[in-house]
């Protein structure tokens, strides 16, 4: 007993064991109320089927928009609302094309390439760009080449380093391709990019995604290749010339007017202390953002649903929000925090759900050292669920803001992240590439968060 | 410092620094190697796709069994052989058909049932077998209507228990019903028994396995069918009296020559002494046996040729085995057991993958309280690979007989389990429902645990 006791005091598990004991059984109810009961799976459904994807600007984005608000009503939250914001409005513009052909040979097979516009990029114009294509495996290589750069299409044919264990560090790693990019082309005279897709997939679907051009430089066109077109053409480049044509329409519109979905559920004794809980409710348009972020959407709405089911009546006011605009400008997050800011709220904490409806492992943690021990001391309370540790690390981009503002500790779900990057961005981000099960255990454990941080604080 | 110490002491982790800090080099090597250069994915293709389904006795076993020994030699065995058992040799027979009528009123929808006959059951004869279908949940449902029974074909209705975090405890509970049921129902007789499928899938593939007969009783014959038509058949039975059709052909030829698949790597300090590592290379007929044991045997060689890439040489003997007859008669494992026991040989380790080719999470372990406490200490070390723990359990049915016999110490890789189910004996499993990095990451922290148990022993 005194060697349990040294355990304990060692590792910072402060929490008693009744509270331990009634902790599990709450637990307990709300898993098997969400793998019994669930709805998440079915609310993906109607958002990737009914709606599909879900651009900022986009009607499907305003139709998702009512679908939130409804559903949250329908769910039972004691008020739901609409916050407006005003968001940028990209369009893709039309179908993106793209052939290749060699300077210096016949070739007579198929010579068309799988492309789609990065996103905020601009087009082509009707003619679209042909010209002859630099490879370049990295940012160094296209330093040492800069001289051969004018007039070309440079293709970025950096690949995801499989090293990695957590996918998401190969997109860390790799992803500045995408976003400076054609910038740092741009500026020794490039007419085009090409970047080989971010991910390991191994189908040849192109992985969009937002871009950022740096001012002062041109703006020019910009498209992903998936895997196997990227091995193709690097392929032929060793020992060729190579043209490629390409035709995009991505054009920016007047910002228009946006929302995020709110809805509440007012706390029993402290309705003036908030805790967030949400997704991001847009998407790239060429899918259906099933993974990215239908999970994160039907995960809070799925929250809601369970404490609702359980009867459960939190002390702290709890938000959930269904966040606009995270991919290409953050709008949603930062109206958000700006919002409450103006109203001197008090946020004592945020989680979101931003990284697919994979089988949960753990969370990632934002705040002080003493609030990060407190949340890994209920570990082994989450431990039968599939979530094994919660680590350092940030807590979504949406909830960013709010954590900026105020200094308000967040966590994000950290799902298996293997399959992560073979949806990404991509056509195939679809209902049919999400699992019932792995989806569930995710609201599983962050209802389990949210109730402890509801119940003891951080 | 102390505080440190204390922990370590507390918790068991003996290594020393020096040896964490080599150990956990090694095995980002390994790592590296596998998830860059890993050819586990492309031997799943060749096993899957150009032999297919492989059930003991038939033609695509002992072409399997060519293939394995062939790349055991080309993957850099020291040695390779064939070990050779008598296996059981079920065959389906022919397509399993069935339909069902409404003996209480028209019915003018679709009226076929997919089925597959269970493994090792009767067929109906070239008639089939006709009969009301009576419905039970449970044995003790059946009990209760036992006087009900004659000559009814028995529906088992009972479904995997979703709230069982870890889905091998729903397929545990769940499991009897194929098992025991066609002999639990024939006892009171019953002409035949349709089962639910063990599954929690969302598709209505019907899964099939084992069932074995009480021989107290008549053999009746027995089919699955998928969880889709198990919701109609149990819906029309609230309110009608249905009568199916089923046709199976299920029967025994001779038992026939079966192999396990064994390549070696000699010992350098301990040739005597053996560690084996393993996956059984039979599957169930209607698939291809990507999953179950697909996986299992590709971790297997995976393991072998990242060793020989970075030139391990290791100091037990290492035995990589492909093992015969897992699904319907453990034959291989047994005489794999049986000759080892003949020629006196020292087993000082064994561990398994048959659970799927999914990320892992940790490793299951039989052995000792001394020998499970060495193997958690090295948690730290396969943590970065995604294995959390190391907890008391089986071994994989293959190396029981070695556990049973000698007492070796025993374990199984535990990849998350939440979609094995939805393929695990069923038509969708194939190479195209195993995603690469998953798999690889299968091999990574099975070569890692066989490098800390050669190195430090158990």
């Amino acid at each position: 007993m005194r060697m349990l006791s040294l355990i304990v005091f060692v590792l910072g598990i402060g929490i008693t064991v009744s509270g331990q004991t009634e902790d599990s059984v709450f637990i307990k109810r709300l898993s098997d109320e969400i793998l019994t009961n669930g709805k998440a799976y079915d609310n993906l459904h109607d958002l990737t089927k009914k709606i599909g994807g879900r651009l900022s600007g986009s009607p499907q984005m305003v139709k998702a928009e009512q679908w939130g608000l409804q559903l949250m009503r329908e769910t039972g939250a004691d008020k739901a609302w609409l916050q407006e914001c005003m968001v940028p409005h990209w369009v893709r513009g039309g179908m993106d094309e793209a052939s290749f052909k060699f300077l210096d040979k016949n070739f007579q097979g198929k010579n068309t390439l799988d492309v789609l516009a990065l996103g905020n990029s601009v087009g082509t114009g009707s003619n679209g760009v042909t010209a002859e294509v630099l490879i370049v495996n990295s940012f160094d290589e296209l330093e040492a080449k800069k001289d051969q750069v004018k007039g070309k299409i440079v293709f970025y044919n950096y690949k995801f380093n499989a090293t990695f264990v957590n996918t998401f560090e190969a997109y860390g790693d790799a992803g500045k391709y995408r976003g400076g990019g054609p910038s740092r082309a741009a500026k020794y005279g490039a007419v085009g990019v090409i970047v080989r897709s971010l991910s390991e997939s191994e189908d040849n679907n192109p992985h969009t995604g937002a871009t950022r051009y740096d001012s002062a430089f041109a703006k020019i066109p910009a498209v992903a290749i998936g895997l196997r077109d990227a091995d193709r053409l690097s392929g032929y480049l060793n020992n060729n010339k190579v043209e490629v044509f390409f035709k995009t329409n991505g054009h920016f519109l007047p910002d228009t007017i946006g929302h995020n979905v709110i809805g509440e559920l007012e706390g029993t004794e402290f309705p003036d202390q908030i805790i967030t809980i949400g997704g991001h409710l847009d998407s790239w348009d060429p899918a259906e953002g099933a993974h990215d972020d239908g999970a994160g959407v039907v995960h809070t709405i799925e929250v809601l649903r369970a404490f609702k089911a359980l009867g459960y009546k939190p002390k702290h006011t709890i938000r959930f929000v269904l966040f606009a605009n995270e991919e290409n400008g953050l709008r949603g997050g930062t109206k958000y925090a700006e919002e409450a800011k103006s109203k001197n709220e008090k946020h004592i904490f945020a989680l979101e759900s931003d990284a697919g409806g994979f089988t949960p492992r753990g969370f990632s943690f934002g705040g002080t050292p003493a609030q990060l021990k407190k949340a890994q001391s209920w570990t082994p309370l989450l431990h039968p669920y599939g979530v094994y540790e919660i680590a350092t690390g940030g807590g979504g981009s949406d909830i960013g803001p709010l954590n900026r503002t105020f200094q308000t500790p967040v966590s994000e779900l950290s799902p298996d992240s293997q399959r992560y990057f073979d949806y990404h961005h991509a056509r195939n981000d679809v209902f049919e590439n999400v699992n019932k099960r792995e989806l569930e255990l995710g609201a599983v454990n962050m209802a389990a968060l949210i109730y402890l941080v509801d119940k003891y604080g951080l």
